[in-house]
């Protein structure tokens, strides 16, 4: 019997690359996962026009993660993919927590001045479900003077209260337990107050964690002047998709961002995904860094309540990261298994 | 006769200390300028629970622009007065052409290491009067486990023409000619379509401009790691709000970051204020810097088309600021007084 069924989407240009490595490193750290492949992304739409077929989508179904590479090609119209497969995997499996882990490793530089490593360490819990990613909205009269376009909100009391109990449940489990919500409640008075009050309600069941609330535009600053400050953030579905950026950027790129898009119940598959793209131009050559790939599948395996092979995962790539010589090239098979090795 | 008519509205905290610096320094640079003084902020309001009343309004009406401290005071709930004036005068005003200005002046520091002065020089072109700020949505079942809440963002092809527009004939006037739209097509397609193609459409008529699309996660990212590549943005409230803040903080933070909303057919007054808030902390002390705020009447001049005025001013601030010696002590008046005697 397999210890746990993982659908691996290795997608387009460096994914697949990417997604090997991540595979290498599971097998070292916890033998006897079985693995199926998926081939999606912009080949299978280039040959069918489809991105999803519903019989893939149904066999994901029954796997307990996906471990996704990277989608997208110049080959194929900007969003159809984005659309048609990350996103309708959060929302047909109600992967309503979007996990972006920002730490700055040993190893790495930021590109702010006098920030060292491990001095930044946050997770930003991003709603995956709701909010403007809904696809509400229309348009009238298009192409003429008289065009309208419109783009709906849509946040729920139930989607916004179990987003925000996970991330105070995470805030539990860490030292500093602090949460700061990010919202622009002065503007975004309806969403916005919605936010705010669930958010102390489940702060009130919590008297451990601190709290602390910032519009989007101070929160984007901070993260910038003083990214320090934040432990857990939690957020909605667009503040999150920018403010995980800033944070991926302050802690030197998306070379080491790794992502979650979770159904914590396990009712659904999760998937989990490096933050990078599909970086077409180095596509191939075998030097693509899989490090966010080998950490999001960290991410996975603590989903699957496997924290210590995950934790021993993490501690292998922070440490082959600390120990890359500056500019020195690197080959992705080997990083794959100097990590692999070392868990 | 007046050579011009400009409201005063100090606001609350440093407000006042900072457009008292910023009036000396345009009666030095443009003599006879006249000024009517508005008492507006947290003071009438907790006086007379009005923010803006409508015979304040009608006189702001009558006056060329309007030069704001800042607004906010811990004693007045959050969002009260940034509605019920800041964005209040957006609207009736239409003042469609948010304009924030992001320069790396000498004597000031980046978080950023190793970007140097000069090396920085965007200017944001935010729409003003449109997307998530017009105040559409509404909530259901309010305070139960079924509650709802929507914000609905509008956008019209005649809100969107007007600022592109506005900001290639910005392009035109400045050296590297660039525009580059921030939006986020691949997930907001309805809206982004409109903006994507009101961008095509107006980039047509500018062949001389180069062009570049960036989402706004991909944005909010170069900011950090390369903002040297931006020279004019345009892009819609919301995330026009947030990108001029990460871009004030990769220039050394609000203290020199200036904003106008602009009504370029001058049919309504524009206003013109510093990004910084009141600064309880500091009010009544003249230490506050009033760089930003001087900054800002020299937006004011150019919108009068005192181009030279305006110019003058810009100068004798970036001398001032560059002549600081580090860690000195800040006089808000000596500021006032050295760049209004430098012009
Ligand atoms: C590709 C895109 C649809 C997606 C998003 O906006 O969520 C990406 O930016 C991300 O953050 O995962
Ligand atoms: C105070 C607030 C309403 C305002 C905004 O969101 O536009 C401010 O952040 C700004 O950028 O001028």
């Amino acid at each position: 019997m397999s210890v746990a069924r993982i659908a691996v989407v290795g997608g387009d240009g460096i994914g697949t690359e990417v997604t090997a490595q991540a595979r290498k490193v599971i097998d070292a750290v916890l033998p006897g996962v079985e693995y199926q492949e998926y081939d999606l992304g912009a080949r299978l739409y280039n040959r069918t026009g489809e991105v999803l077929p519903q019989s893939v989508q149904d066999e994901l179904a029954g796997h307990e993660a996906i471990l996704l590479g990277a989608i997208g090609d110049p080959s194929v119209p900007p969003g159809v993919l984005e659309r048609g497969l990350l996103l309708k995997l959060r929302f047909d499996f109600d992967q309503y927590v979007n996990l972006r882990p920002s730490k700055l490793w040993p190893g790495t530089t930021s590109p702010l001045a006098g920030v060292k490593p491990g001095e930044i360490d946050m997770v930003v819990v991003r709603e995956g479900t709701e909010g403007l990613y809904v696809g509400a909205g229309g348009v009238l009269h298009k192409d003429t003077p008289a065009e309208i376009a419109t783009e709906e909100s849509l946040n729920t009391r139930h989607g916004v209260e179990r987003v925000v109990r996970d991330a105070f449940a995470r805030a539990e489990r860490r030292d500093r337990r602090h949460v700061t919500l990010v919202h622009k409640t002065n503007v975004l008075t309806k969403a916005g107050s919605l936010w705010a009050r669930t958010f102390a309600a489940v702060a009130a069941e919590h008297p451990e964690v601190t709290t602390e609330y910032q519009h989007i535009d101070a929160a984007s600053m901070f993260m910038v002047s003083n990214p320090q400050r934040f432990d857990v953030v939690v957020t909605d579905n667009l503040f999150g998709d920018i403010i995980t950026d800033i944070a991926a950027a302050v802690t030197g790129g998306i070379g080491m961002a790794a992502s979650g898009s979770v159904n914590p119940e396990r009712v659904y598959p999760s998937t989990f995904e490096p933050v990078h793209g599909s970086a077409p131009d180095i596509a191939g050559k075998g030097i693509a860094d899989p490090a966010a790939a080998i950490l999001s599948a960290a991410l996975l395996l603590e989903h699957l309540g496997q924290t210590d092979a995950a934790r021993r995962v993490t501690e292998a790539v922070a440490a082959e990261v600390a120990s890359r010589a500056p500019g020195a090239p690197l080959r992705t098979a080997e990083v794959g298994d100097r990590v692999a090795a070392a868990v």
